[in-house]
């Protein structure tokens, strides 16, 4: 295949992003992908905060895959800095391409450099697949993940 | 029991602050209380970013309780802004005093304050009792929480 690039997402990756977190078994249930405009307002926010990165891998001018990557500071483990990994997401003709452990690759290589000690992310219960993945990278599924919604 | 209040961080609470994060099972092996500076350290990165709230929960002057939220807005689930809850932790004189309960409910009600529609927490796989006090509070148990040292 082609080469990839990764970089920051400009706001005209928007609707390439929002077709990818819809086409999903669980986004599909969850994402707007006819209505923009929050996504639009979400962008914004997280552009103009130097600790979100929300990236997307491009392949050929298109757009492939998506991540975001937030820093979080935090007293707990000696001060440690964690990043937390969120909407990872992989275009379905580009799945099994390698294409998912560049951008954890990427994520990982980020983190350091931003000086975290802990790189997290939670991954629903029922994508198992999602799971033997993140363990082949060397993560630990040592924590449960709650959420409620309001 | 006496009125309790919830408060920001103040530098002079982190003593008493990382006291809390070392006395339990898992963080007596990652702290380091006799050594603060990286504690000031990072104190001082949560408190120039208005993302990032470090309480204390206080009874009588003295520090019982703290707990870390953290505002992430993103692209998925419409653009949703969830908020991320670390480093909770209870004063050991305190357990079973519906403390955890207060702490955690002014979690969810500053995260409605801050227009989040998800609040989000990941607990040490070994913390069973943990798990059924979140439940109780209508968190759902829906993920599997990864972690990668660096």
């Amino acid at each position: 295949m082609s080469d990839l690039g990764i970089r920051p997402a400009a706001p005209t990756d928007i609707p390439a992003i929002v077709a990818m977190l819809a086409d999903d078994p669980l986004g599909a249930r969850r994402e707007s992908p006819h209505d923009l405009a929050p996504y639009h307002a979400a962008y914004r926010r997280l552009a103009d905060d130097p600790n979100h990165h929300l990236v997307v891998a491009v392949r050929e001018d298109r757009v492939v895959g998506t991540l975001q990557l937030t820093i979080v500071p935090g007293l707990s483990r000696r001060g440690a800095t964690r990043s937390v990994v969120e909407g990872v997401r992989v275009h379905a003709e580009e799945r099994g391409s390698g294409l998912g452990t560049q951008l954890i690759q990427w994520a990982v290589d980020e983190s350091r450099r931003q000086g975290c000690q802990l790189v997290q992310l939670t991954s629903d219960a029922t994508r198992t697949d999602a799971h033997r993945f993140y363990e082949r990278l060397g993560f630990t599924a040592s924590h449960v993940g709650f959420k409620l919604t309001l």
